[in-house]
């Protein structure tokens, strides 16, 4: 074992010794040759060696000098985290939306396409469609140039891709999502629940950045969860895990349609608008619209608090269109939870709004990458966009 | 960082060999050194040189030839299982049962000292002593062979291993139990909840081997639930995952009173002893006991089908004292969770009985021998009960 290691062959080390290289510069602002050599460990002429090969390849680039430098500054690099891009799209009930982002997780290209609600597949996927063309011409990209794309809509999602089941928008069960958008772009698709992906996004840039055992609630016009545990996305055996909504014991079938009910609404206003205006209404001090607000709280935290018994996680956190309202509704929902549960996590709002899913879906696109273009096993692979069957 | 590898010193490549050559022989019958240098992929005298100085240290052991074989046998070794041992203890509400296991984790001997559900704090430690004093002597041994202990117990437990919430036994909350076993035993000592530790012996020895994702139900005079996450046992944040029974709403807190509510019972039995009766009544075909039972597993389902949405888990585990009576359980509970769930688990009963908290109490001591004395960062510690602050 340690014998072989100590015998392993040149190409091998070599492509270690790459991939230690770009975990450096990942990420990070153009390093220097003698900078290099220090963080990774490696001699002089082996960064130097490396550095000329992934240059050759398109990893790395030379930075100019800043123009008043006196002397000759000494050569820096930097990773080129534009050699490749990765797509991040939403599939909402009212909106489409869709980021392109760099390997380093900046967005580059930010669309959004509004779609009725009552709209079915062929029109739901025609404004997938159209976001994902204006976005990838926004960013002046092809869709050649995305490596990975990610794709997230409410409902159950198998590992090919297909949506098994979905209440939430009409004839969205068995569509073939994955396959619709791998037409759209050169690299691997992934397909995922939207809940589970913004709570990726929350532990990748919200406010769940430090926590390893996450619940995330999706509040809106819908209930959902995403479960993060000991650092990890969980889906379960058959990705399904987080439906805790689907028990009528723990209220989140008709958690939002207590919102729908308040009485103060005007007439011949959209279903869809009710919960804003009854959020609103308690914030301004009308108390029916406050006890509507706490019934909702209180269904809200039926299911919250069987995922925090379950799971006892570090944080749970309010996401979704109703987070936009945590000031009248984090109080009512925290108490509610602290009743009914043995440790109380820490109970916060999330501060991504409605780009979470999107953003959770860039990151899934990203980890793909980094498994499969930047893995120990099997080397870098080179920025050209890798074919399909290669990385899917 | 390949580099550093290839230069390794001498010392640090003896540890990982020593620890190829351990591991290639864990849990199997002698080989020879031939066979040795073949499956760790050391050459033949690396290989000799690690077998004497493992063999000096006292880890393995040559076996002798067996009688009969012609000519000059080729020398054989064995790991000595039996060079250090653990302790399992289930601190039950009618029992407390130990077992005493050597490194491979078979058992040399089994205890079990009754105590009444209503003794209170000093009466069921001192079941405890004379449960473990027992299990040493029965085996041959004294505390200071002990190189770790786990005890399991009903409640929360933090890090410390103070018990620091329990409704079911008299004067439980704040028993500091690891303090406690410490004194008789000369390893670490480890203290975790009873429902989480069957789990793990489920996934070990139990019907859960091959799964990664497992609900484990604790079904008897208390319901508890002990969860595998990814293949590992999931503590949650502050140790407190898998209490979904504190939730009124998922009617685990009223279903063993439904079977003790029984009216077939005859007057004057013992609380304790109406669910087997209410069990054998359904088995032999009486309708108002079978109608018990319906209840009893409705409620049960309620919280089973909450972790299952969850957590999608791809077995249920139906353990606990009235595992014994899967047989009239099983089909009314796998029918109320199957109502309730996007995606049915497998639902299979225990088959270790009334050891699984004692057994999965074994296997954490093991894991914990394991990460602390053939850890790959450390190597081996010689096989002298370790002291507890190196190891705790």
């Amino acid at each position: 074992m340690a014998e072989q290691l100590a015998g392993g062959d040149l190409s091998r080390l070599r492509q270690l010794n790459a991939l230690a290289v770009v975990r450096v510069l990942r990420g990070r602002s153009a390093l220097t040759l003698t900078e290099l050599s220090r963080e990774t460990g490696l001699s002089r002429p082996s960064t130097q060696d490396v550095v000329s090969q992934l240059q050759h390849q398109g990893w790395l680039e030379e930075v100019r000098p800043e123009p008043g430098v006196m002397g000759r500054p000494a050569r820096r690099y930097r990773f080129r985290s534009d050699a490749g891009w990765v797509l991040g799209v939403d599939v909402g009930g009212h909106t489409v939306r869709v980021l392109a982002a760099d390997l380093d997780g900046d967005v580059g290209h930010a669309v959004r396409v509004a779609v009725a609600i009552t709209a079915g597949r062929a029109e739901r996927l025609a404004a997938v469609d159209a976001a994902v063309a204006e976005c990838l011409a926004g960013a002046g990209l092809t869709g050649a140039d995305i490596w990975a794309a990610t794709v997230g809509t409410s409902g159950l999602v198998d590992a090919a891709g297909q949506v098994v089941l979905s209440v939430a928008y009409p004839q969205w069960t068995g569509v073939r999502l994955a396959k619709h958008v791998e037409r759209l772009v050169g690299g691997a698709v992934l397909v995922d629940n939207d809940s589970r992906l913004a709570a990726l996004a929350e532990t990748w840039r919200g406010v769940a950045r430090d926590a390893a055992h996450v619940v995330y609630l999706l509040a809106g016009l819908r209930t959902g969860a995403g479960l993060i545990v000991d650092g990890r996305l969980h889906r379960g055996f058959g990705r399904a895990a987080g439906e805790i909504g689907a028990l009528p014991e723990l209220g989140w079938i008709r958690a939002p349609e207590l919102l729908r009910g308040w009485t103060g609404v005007p007439a011949g206003t959209d279903p869809d608008d009710v919960a804003g205006l009854v959020f609103a209404a308690a914030r301004e001090g009308d108390r029916t619209a406050a006890a509507v607000v706490g019934r909702y709280a209180r269904e809200l935290a039926l299911g919250a608090a069987a995922l925090v018994l379950a799971l006892d996680p570090q944080l749970v956190v309010l996401g979704g269109g109703f987070s936009r309202s945590a000031d009248v509704l984090l109080g009512p929902l925290r108490r509610e939870i602290e009743q009914r549960c043995v440790r109380l996590p820490e109970i916060v709002a999330s501060t991504l709004g409605d780009d979470a899913v999107a953003l959770g879906a860039v990151k899934l696109s990203l980890d793909h990458l980094r498994e499969h273009l930047f893995d120990p096993r099997t080397g870098l692979a080179s920025p050209v966009p890798p074919a399909r069957r290669l990385i899917a």
